[in-house]
């Protein structure tokens, strides 16, 4: 690249100024945010992406699956698009910089772009993609940007279908409306993200970018442990049937499982809930969730089948039923090796150390990654926390993390 | 006793015919019934109670805890008063014969009495006692009667402050009104009450008739293990502090140590729950409802020290907090050897079998068993199932265990 476009550096006072208007919406007062997708905090924050779009010139957008986009026209007729992006709704008290890092280090590129009146090969778009935490579905923007959504997908969300309907509706959407959000993808160059690790090896290899190589692949499964419903006074320990005991028993084994066999994957029961719930009768049903992740197709099989099995054996030993309901799952999704080269030169060319790594949590990268070439740069997260208000990032490293975003943007448009 | 007195028997159609109308008030439609403390449903059975001493010529009162009572004048001035009663509340989705068969039993007992023109040695009361299942606080009516109710018991009730006022309001109670509902034990001859086993012993034995000897301890408590929540695909297995694995152990480990070290004792963990719930976040927070019972002191002791102790070590197993919220306690309250008697004596004059028994149940009984006799019957419970719609006793069961009370009440009253 010529020396102006090596030169180019974002704003960093400007893009701070709107990552810290962004983190009072939907704050939680302790450093977190709660933005669960199309809540009313995430409407806000939609909101003010708009606004943010509008006031920096460049041209807004909505499509059919409510994603947001700021498009800068800086290439010549009939050129592709680059997609810069993330997403601003959270996790239920979750952190300020998951998702909401990206959208503002995307828009601070184009605003980067169209000051220096560049005239690039691809033209440039930062997008805020729907529900890519999983509150209704989980990456339901891109896969519908995508076209990968189905009418069955909506049947039994994740959130349930009632949360999924009301959030529709409170944003103004249509299940037709994200079922036709399909874009061209011969007319997308490419997907690029930048993210927080939101785990602990950059800060422990040194490092300042991590280069995603894979995301690794995510299903998840409702678990219904049956027993029966006694007297908890009256009826003797060994003549229950307590569906707690299978639930407890699996929930312990899904660890050990998972650290004996598995070391490069994780899993969690996230919730329990029990029936009826009081304090004197014997739990007759325990309903369980449970999410598991491995970085190749081999592992996330065997897992899997591990796991289930496993529940199968605890239910049995305790003389209950289970019901297994699979909710859903993302195959593991190797990046681009032309963007990994990218982002690897952006923070080269810019001093900066970078390792690549497998991202542990989904993305919206890996629903672009069978239609375009995708991928993902990493800042360090402070002692690897997310998804929680402990999500840190040194303000520095959010600079860096911009820069290379811009960098390697530039290398993959001109 | 007279013969006539020995060939008093109840009328088991007219019997037959409250049980049913009463099953009918918070029917689940299968065979069970849902009436919390002073929910709807539980107002209605009230409401119907009031209405059936009234139609039978009874002196209807209500005290300051809700407590309903329907009084026969059959002895001299100044005679004491001999209580037979129970509950009409029950667990939530619980069954039709606990509590409900007792209420409707002793009405019967005094309808019978007052059309037979008995003068008695003591006058006769049939009481339904408020809030007996702990929906809210447990034992509620019978303890407010004893005098045993303190302001502090209305802090934290099992059921939640909220529940409590909410359901004190829906019946017009006040907590003042609980506080002043002591009744001068002096006045009271005794405490009698028919109830279901709950349990398999009757059956087992074949025996017709429990007399119950104790009635076993009961303690709850809330437990919460805290941990910390960390993105449940980024935080390697081994960094993570899961409070489901804390509390999951612990559950496992109640039973373990009950089968193990206890056999005369029960433990229930009746619910979790988690927080924050979600699929992809590690489970900071476990709340937990401990309950357990012991037939005597030095056992309710020793386990309640082992559970708790547990509790503490498997927090730390898995570097956990815990707090350990203690929410209530019933000791172990021993039944009168003189009603003891007369139920027995009442059996055998009615040529049915009968066993001594503890009650691993708790009981409105042992609220009172500090100020006056008290003594309970069983009848036998199909497949010893309780708080459960699969709840059922054989009819005649029924029938036999409301003539044992007559009986054994007019062996107590004259």
């Amino acid at each position: 690249m010529n020396a102006q476009l090596n030169s180019l550096r974002i704003n960093p006072e400007r893009l701070r100024a709107d990552f810290d208007t962004l983190a009072q919406i939907g704050s939680t007062g302790d450093g977190g945010v709660h933005r669960p997708s199309l809540s009313d905090a995430h409407l806000a924050a939609r909101a003010w992406f708009k606004e943010a779009i509008q006031a920096a010139g460049l041209e807004f957008s909505q499509d059919g699956a409510g994603n947001h986009s700021a498009t800068l026209h800086c290439a010549p007729p009939g050129a592709k698009i680059l997609l810069l992006g993330s997403h601003l709704d959270s996790v239920p008290n979750g952190g300020r910089f998951d998702g909401a890092l990206g959208v503002v280090a995307a828009l601070e590129c184009l605003r980067t772009v169209k000051e220096a009146g560049l005239s690039l090969a691809a033209n440039l778009e930062a997008i805020d993609f729907t529900d890519e935490e999983g509150t209704l579905v989980g990456l339901l923007g891109s896969a519908a940007l995508a076209g990968k959504l189905t009418q069955e997908e909506f049947h039994n969300p994740r959130g349930g279908r009632e949360a999924l309907l009301t959030g529709l509706a409170r944003a103004g959407l249509s299940e037709d409306g994200l079922l036709n959000a399909q874009r061209d993808p011969t007319r997308l160059a490419g997907y690029l993200e930048l993210h927080i690790e939101q785990g602990p090896r950059l800060l422990k290899a040194g490092a300042a970018i991590g280069v995603v190589t894979t995301i690794v692949g995510i299903a998840s499964y409702h678990l219904t442990f049956t027993g029966r419903a006694d007297h908890a006074g009256t009826t003797p320990m060994a003549d229950r049937l307590d569906a707690s005991q299978g639930a407890s028993a699996f929930t312990l084994a899904v660890r050990q499982i998972v650290l004996d066999e598995f070391p490069d994957c994780v899993a969690n029961v996230g919730s329990m809930s029990f029936s009826p719930g009081a304090f004197n009768i014997v739990p007759s049903q325990v309903d369980l969730s449970l999410e598991f992740r491995a970085p190749d197709s081999s592992h996330f099989k065997r897992l899997e089948t591990s796991l289930i099995e496993r529940a199968q054996m605890e239910a049995e030993r305790f003389n209950l039923g289970l019901e297994i309901e699979f909710l859903g799952r993302h195959q593991p999704a190797p990046m681009s090796q032309t963007i990994q080269d990218a982002i690897r030169d952006a923070a080269r060319g810019l001093g900066l150390e970078s390792l690549p790594l497998a991202s542990g949590a989904g993305h919206d990268a890996q629903s672009l990654a069978d239609i375009c070439p995708v991928g993902m740069l990493f800042i360090p997260s402070i002692e690897g926390a997310s998804h929680s208000p402990r999500e840190y990032s040194l303000w520095q490293d959010c600079i860096n993390g911009a820069n290379v975003l811009l960098q390697a943007a530039l290398r993959l448009a001109i």
